[in-house]
């Protein structure tokens, strides 16, 4: 493992060849001596509207071979300064959600006792709290930076306390997130509580919803974001629906005035500084993605993120 | 009908089942006591270019299940403050435009003597001219306030004065709309007429072509329409080309160069204080609308107009 | 309920209007003097490959609007000779099969106990497990007649037992099936283990795969299932992948070298002389179901056993 | 060249209308001196259910690209046995049935007037009523070949004479087809009026519905045609729907249980020694017709026609 | 690699996970010791019409997951009789033909210097050539079985010797196949040279178009492959045209009028006892398969020709 | 009319050519006394992604039946000041790279030398260089502005110097373009080469990479365009990728972040005082372009480029 190999250029290789792995990155048994693993966790099981996002990581990976390894507004090289690799998908159980938690936590377990940055491919959301108990073991609560249209506080949906409604009111509870550092981004659209955004705030939560964005702007929401993490363990969740339908079809339950594929890298981009210990983009829905953008800039938000990682050690930040 | 029921909601009950009306809302039979009443007039017979938007009120009810019922930036919660239901679809005859006319008049005049609101769900835009018709025979020439990529001013399509490029011209003949209170918003794209947006202003309507908008800004704009419309009484129709393809790839004659999906919902909030009669949203063509979104975005407008009117009815407007 | 009303022809009322119900039959809210009931159980939390059979009940419903109440093969007109309804979608939970059985079992009891006959819309097909739990409780172990391209008698699947590729495995054990009177039809395809098939026979089941049907021809097939059944109370389920995916690509493990359309309805058609007491037709697939055509397959094998109970009724069987 | 003419108006020609020629033909203007001319009726004002069969002539054009001019069965090659080309789409109005009565049926007599034969790509089927017109104009009252799975011999839809459900109704009325030489193939499906297939015997005519052709088999129904029609100047008109959905997924009625796509080309051979006069292939809507296998197929009817021409040229019968 | 592992069962390990691979089978390096090699082609340069089919050996591979090891009609398990695996793509070069043969026929040369049989996933019918050009460099002249809808002799095309409607035409001038062995099966559909069926009896080839195989039947139709064959070294080459485009939509120049997917399972299978030496599916284009049903067939097909090669090491044939 | 022409055979012209005419414009066979020249150039060999973009042209002229002659920004009527027309496809050679050059270049030499300026639909941007050639033999090296996601400046891609990757590298080679007055703008995406962006001023190529115009503002950059291009002959190139692909879904390799239609237009039209010589716009790739939304932009960015020679004829530029 000590000499890692850049993966095939689409300048000697075409980059419909040999798909099978996130960029075609070179498939890894486990996380040792490695910086990042990407993972897929292809359960869809809590969907409360539109299924399938189960697919979302085998469409992710096969557009990523679009991907190349410099980003030229960070000036990394994520294959140079980063070690990693693509360890396929969690053994989660389709219909389970709680032997699926099992493997989907013991999957990101193992990458983090290696000290390695999992970088995990949805699956819908609840596989986020899975994620979370993970890194709260080795890091206690972490501080949660939540893109989405939706703020997943719900207690139960249909009567259950597991969802993709529900997991950050999980993950309250069990103490995996550190409420007081941890911000929720992006939420718009009707609701059945009026006092959802505020519920965010009563659990200790700082909830920024699409409209008060628009006020502030990207730089003052930057700003935001920043100050409320500080130098926490942060954890790192994208659920695509954040992005317009325009932008983002394939998604379970898209909302529209939303933001623009340019203001959701933007915004990644703009938090670089934070000490990052995960991340997951979720709610991908290849049947409902035509021409396949959505996939496509799901696998631009993850080399946004491994791009971070890269720009972080390159300045020793890890 | 003196205990209004609140629609399911997802959380107990799945949004995909026992669909049929607009936010599985009851289905009532007269707006006997109502506030307003949803209605379809799925008629596409005057389409100049794609058929097929016959299929729009079916497709917006069937996503309307995704919509709840508290507007969060509009504090109101629409099946708290009205009574309302879905009334189905008028019975218009398919491929001939003046039973039609009549089937969808001889409805709203019903809605509208029982003092509520009709909500119309297109359709192509002919159904307007029929919608007015009815208005104007309660209230007198109405105020028109008109998103649409086209000003559908024309005289004759093909020969004939009836078709869903003329409806506001006739409507003028007809003497249904208070042009000097009236007000046509976004037109776009190339035209046959190179004075097509100044025929507008010769038969008195003002016409605010997209271009000049981005000149204006968006609250320069509410600021026009407020003082043109002023407290007459005002039916407000979107077609859905108003917004970019990107946005509304499902419509009969898009047009490039548009509004995002957030900049239309902005718009129609920001005219929140008008003294409204009727609302109509047209030409959403399923069979053209990938992953459901232009429907959903119907969805939400029509949301935002009846969050406008139960703002309304809650400061006592109404 | 004594005065059943036809259907609105669409002849006087356009096809896309007024949907909802099947065939847009009147919603009822109980089985009560029913001979039958349409009922949707829209849950795919059990699907092993594609999920996102929860939207079938309302595809099948959306394109029934299509069908007519004459059956000119069969020489009956199912709203003259029966009463029934559409009651709407059972209150399933998303990801949970253990209380979305409950719902499933309750709602057909209900329906038994009024001696109607359950036609049930599904959904993958876990679901007909528990039909036949409720089948049972009132008519004992039931024949089954089962048109699929799968046996689903597995034992497990991931490691569960619950799921749509064992529910028959399950319905043996718990005796809701008299397998010495049923028979399994069409099965086809790469197998996992070589004596899947022998597998039926050793539980007591007839399996007949689609070659040996090639062999016998569809008349000798219709013989040996009314010779297998008798009058045994008889529940029909069929899986829409029995059919090739040629005419049903909407389904979630399609296998190729399958059945006509013609020679689906064909042999649903021959076999009308059976005792039903329930009928399901389920793992209809929207998202993957281009122009509709395997909804309307299913609408139309939902209208051949209406037809066969009109029959039935007719001839004085039931 | 000095003279640049405008592009036809929109205002004036319909936006879908001549788009290529079929074959990549010629374009002409006239018929004079051709065998067959190829001509569009991008009408579908009189559809039922879905709208926008108006692209078919666009569609079928399109990917007749593919087409070759030999035909090895009918061992003929189309042009060098025949003179013809396309003449663009008739100029008719949308929206409106009488006047693109008017302008289909001056176009087929223009056609007719040089003794070309009309050959003309639809549209609903209602235009095939104005092309009977001329016909018979012509002719006196002509033989009808129809494929269909519906007879459209209602008197009424939705309360109106003239609908895609009503031409051969109208037809017999106005004395066009010789009821006593005609006939109807393929009828299947439910009904209404449970005597609908009768009623085409009460008229006159005689009608095949598609279980009588399943018992009789292919051969036995062409020998029914050929002594049906006799020598009589005989009229084809071809509803795709005619063929399984699976086949011909692109159109606006289908019907399952339906033909296959080499029992449809095998059967238009078959009565290659009729006296045809005229051909329309009707009902093809692009906008549900995924990879245009309907659009193709559609195509290849015209070819198999066109082959007959020739072959009757060559062996002097025409 | 002397012990080949199974693929991951779907029935522990969900089908839609870890792709990337045929069947999920191991990914190979060489052929070394291995029966069967899959490889892809993914190529399309030589493409008439529709290009695209450089995405069919991703398709065929990510929808091959659904697969199983075992052929219920053959009674093998090919991964119990054979070993093999799936090497990824050929290095071919995109718009560059010759580079591209290089590295297709290095890549076979490679495969059958191990003895292992090539099973390749195309790409267009270009690719056979370079594959045959490997296959006769080891056997001299191979027998060919040529399923397909065109019989791709041409001589040239645009004026090119080298495109996906010349390769056999090549072959036989490059002795690469022996004429006197092979046969061509399927031809079809509308021809530009009315001798193209008979060029391939002068070329010293056997051809039978499709309407002859409806005249003889299937088994005449294999009785007739196995004596023109005999014991020769043969190379089976299937279009995936040759299948009726309501069955595979998905490809670059369909023919209506073709063999169902039955037909073509049922014919591979019948010719079992052939000498096999290589395999190709060719002509696969994802961007026109809508539910993915080609890809489908095409991996059922290798999974046929894979257990006849599992059948004939049982029996000792190879 | 005496001598029928067979219609162009596919062996020598491609069959997915010369469909229809841009605009519904006449058709023209030569440049002689016309103001410009559309054509198209329908060649995609040369993609190293996704191919198609060879129906781009057929798609573009489609879908431009919705457009009409009056630019209400720019004020003129394209057709009353300019004289065009569409003179067809050039007769490139699907597959060759070579011989489709000089197809396409001695097509628009002979547009050039009547004084025309041609108007190119592509094709993939390979094609450009062949444009360029016939500019340089005309003008000299002329000023590229480059609209694009890319900057096409790579010297080989797969080991092969004629790409969609390299035209703009070859044609700085040989001396078509004038690098101190051209401009590339847009770019962005993650890159091979870390200094691919600084590689274009190396080559004394001005790039202005798609982050930096976020900075500047289109003012600015507009500003930019009309300083480094001066009054050179100018040959304006639109890579549709340049567009989002939320604006822009159907081509064959795009990039998110990108620019909004809005955005597009408003650039095109703000650069309307060079002097211009030529135009393409290329990638466009019907197969995933949903709603037909990519192509009807490409064609509103042909008329935006129209109405300027409308403009500049019109103040006597030209």
């Amino acid at each position: 493992m000590s000499e890692m190999k850049q993966p095939a250029s689409a300048l000697s290789s075409p980059r419909f060849c040999n798909m099978g792995t996130f960029m075609r990155m070179q498939k890894v048994e486990s996380a040792k001596e490695l910086d990042f693993v990407i993972a897929g966790a292809p359960f869809d099981t809590a969907s409360s509207f539109r299924s399938g996002s189960r697919f979302g990581p085998s469409a992710i990976r096969s557009i990523s071979a679009m991907m190349k390894p410099n980003n030229v507004i960070m000036q990394v090289n994520i294959m140079d300064e980063l070690k990693g690799g693509d360890i396929g998908d969690f053994n989660i159980t389709p219909g389970y959600i709680h032997p699926s938690y099992e493997a989907i936590e013991a999957g990101i377990t193992n990458i983090l006792k290696e000290n390695a940055c999992p970088v995990v491919l949805g699956g819908d959301h609840s596989i986020t709290l899975a994620e979370l108990r993970a890194a709260a073991k080795k890091y206690g609560p972490v501080a949660l930076v939540h893109f989405d249209s939706h703020s997943d506080l719900c207690d139960e949906v249909f009567g259950q306390k597991y969802n993709h409604g529900t997991p950050f009111r999980r993950a309250l509870e069990e103490h995996l997130i550190d409420a007081s550092h941890s911000i929720q981004i992006g939420m718009r659209g009707s609701l059945y509580d009026p006092d959802e955004h505020k519920l965010a705030e009563k659990l200790g939560m700082k909830l920024v919803p699409a409209h008060k964005i628009r006020e502030l702007g990207l730089e003052a929401l930057t700003e935001m974001i920043l100050e409320r993490v500080e130098d926490k363990p942060c954890f790192l969740t994208f659920d695509i629906d954040f992005v317009d339908p325009a932008y983002a079809p394939g998604t379970g339950t898209p909302e529209v005035g939303g933001f623009t594929s340019l203001e959701a890298l933007t915004l990644v981009r703009s938090i670089k500084d934070l000490n990052y210990v995960g991340f997951d983009v979720v709610e991908v829905l290849p049947a409902y993605d035509h021409g396949e953008i959505t996939a496509y800039l799901a696998a631009n938000l993850v080399f946004e993120f491994l791009s971070i990682l890269a720009y972080r050690k390159e300045v020793n930040m890890i």
